[in-house]
């Protein structure tokens, strides 16, 4: 196996809001996904999703709070929680959540 | 929950070698290591490993070759392959892996 260069799995993205596969770690997945403008809001019933983010900015919207994160400050919205994640100019972020999660929630 | 900054989180952590944990994300843990001098060999049985490095440079080892990770660069540690982390100076770096994976191996 190769190492993984963040900044250049990130120039195979095209797409907003389309996490990529980038490691997998038993049963856990690290997806690598660009944030800009806004997602809709859903949740994800059994899985905890944790965002990193790597460059950017980027807000996670959830009913009661915004949560604003920066470069090198990570958040985990746990699982059954209404979220939204948007930024106004391009951010990159990691997530980190179980294999099986989807992106648009359930 | 708040959000966490991972340079504040360094900030806790005093000796190398000694994953904090930060994140966990159902059952796999996401922590934060601090990389200076020389590991032991070891491997994990059961668990892959990721390293993606935050700040700084690491070497790991392998039996058959050496993977040089610079800022925004991973790699993951396949379960049963034995490995050493090194660092000249110290590195920073995120370790994502099951919840029970322990630090020294197995």
């Amino acid at each position: 196996m190769n190492k993984v260069v963040l900044e250049d799995m990130a120039k195979l993205i095209k797409t907003p809001f389309t996490p990529l596969d980038i490691f997998k770690i038993n049963e856990t997945a690290v997806r690598l996904v660009k944030i800009k403008g806004r997602y809709h809001w859903h949740k994800h019933t059994n899985q905890d999703e944790l965002f990193i983010v790597i460059r950017g900015e980027m807000d996670i919207n959830l009913t009661d709070e915004v949560v604003h994160l920066k470069e090198g400050e990570g958040y985990i919205v746990k699982c059954g929680v209404m979220h939204q994640s948007y930024a106004e100019n391009e951010a990159l972020a990691l997530m980190v959540e179980p294999q099986e999660t989807l992106a648009q929630g359930d």
